[in-house]
């Protein structure tokens, strides 16, 4: 254990750089933020580079401190906050490495996100994918970071439960037809179907498209079928990671 | 049209305060920030006491603004960012008066947040309810404030089209079953049933309990029965609107 208590400690300023998604792709690490993920993370077997405690923190944790890891920097509050894309950080930020990306084996329910731009959004839907039973989620062109703070946060560590690649949607969504899955668009096109309609497929990747404009017209070109949700009240449409959590669990119910 | 270049102007100052929910509740009126939101408000006849708007948002909604508004304050940039609560608003910010709270009819389906803490789950949860043809939504205790400009935002206009009201769900819970309605809580307790199983019913109530917690151990002991959504992956729990929208559609299906 060693102790940091100045945010300028040149490790600090490094750090802290990951905020921004350049430095996180340089350096292939990105930032880990409260306990639960953390845990989430080395559960999962993600290499933790460096780990950052408040005093709090060591005495909260301090069993699993031991059990788990074999270093780490006790902190000030004032250098944990530094780091931290929150106000009030939990306690414990650690340094992880990405991964090597899965290979993407088709089989099963797939969520396929196709510009899908809030951190929130992606995050949340990770989470849902994850408790429907979904194998996998694909984040197309133009989509949050994955390892953007608020995208973490939100997917509640399901992330490590999951494959999630990065991928050119027209070019997966070909592949995933020639593995034999049905590839569901949602749109309000004419030929669209209610999606009380679809019956549960073995092998199904499911696209969601962009907040305002939803699907790209590209995307929407191949598909196999295009679903909506009717909308009964006044609303004009359903946030997206609501909308993408009634389909993934009426596909896979 | 008078204008209003400085932020120390009286009336910015004061309307600045109804960022703060003490201030919001002693003059009964509340800040709307966004065209599409104000749009939506004077199309359910809110009555709008003063609309703010920046030389941009006059060039680009001049129409309505002309047909719609006899009176506003042309405000500059640095004035609409001061009254917003985020970094960029949209070109114009209105202070709307409360409507009396409508009376709740019992009749349909309704839900009922017990403890739901989060702006943008109690926004997005209105937006879902309004979506999927529910009656209305009563806020319980400890629920985060409609008139929150985060929870505004994430309702995208939902609540002028639905009741909302603010209960004791303890004291309104017999009432809905007085007039006949089934009480659905959300937990996991072993009587709890998994929501396929239950069937459509005319009149329902649906309680969504707090983001950590769940439901209070008083909500649930007046519930006529619970259900439960059943997670297949590795994720602890659903997120709380995501849940709630997928119960909701099922009801309503």
């Amino acid at each position: 254990m060693k102790e940091i208590q100045s945010s300028k400690n040149p490790l600090i300023k490094e750090t802290k750089k990951l905020q921004q998604k350049k430095y996180r792709q340089q350096s292939q690490t990105y930032l880990l933020e409260g306990f639960h993920l953390i845990q989430e993370a080395h559960a999962a077997d993600v290499v933790l580079k460096d780990v950052f405690i408040s005093q709090r923190g060591v005495n909260e944790w301090s069993d699993w401190i031991e059990e788990n890891l074999s270093e780490y920097y006790l902190v000030s509050d004032e250098v944990l906050k530094h780091l931290a894309s929150q106000p009030a950080p939990q306690g414990m930020i650690a340094v992880a490495e990405m991964p090597q990306e899965k290979e993407i084996d088709f089989s099963g329910a797939w969520l396929l996100l196709d510009n899908v731009q809030d951190p929130g959004n992606v995050g949340t839907m990770i989470r849902t994918a994850d408790a429907a039973g979904f194998s996998g989620v694909i984040l197309g062109q133009g989509s949050a970071d994955l390892y953007n703070p608020k995208t973490l946060r939100s997917t509640q560590g399901s992330l490590y439960h999951l494959t999630i690649s990065n991928a050119d949607l027209t070019k997966i969504i070909p592949q995933f037809q020639q593995q034999g899955s049905l590839v569901l668009g949602t749109a309000l096109d004419k030929n669209a179907k209610e999606y009380l309609t679809v019956e549960k497929t073995e092998n199904v990747a499911l696209v969601m498209g962009n907040e305002g404009q939803g699907m790209s017209s590209a995307v929407l070109a191949l598909t196999d079928q295009n679903l909506y949700i009717p909308i009964k009240g006044q609303a004009e449409s359903l946030n997206v990671a609501i909308a993408a959590g009634v389909l993934m669990f009426h596909l896979l119910k």
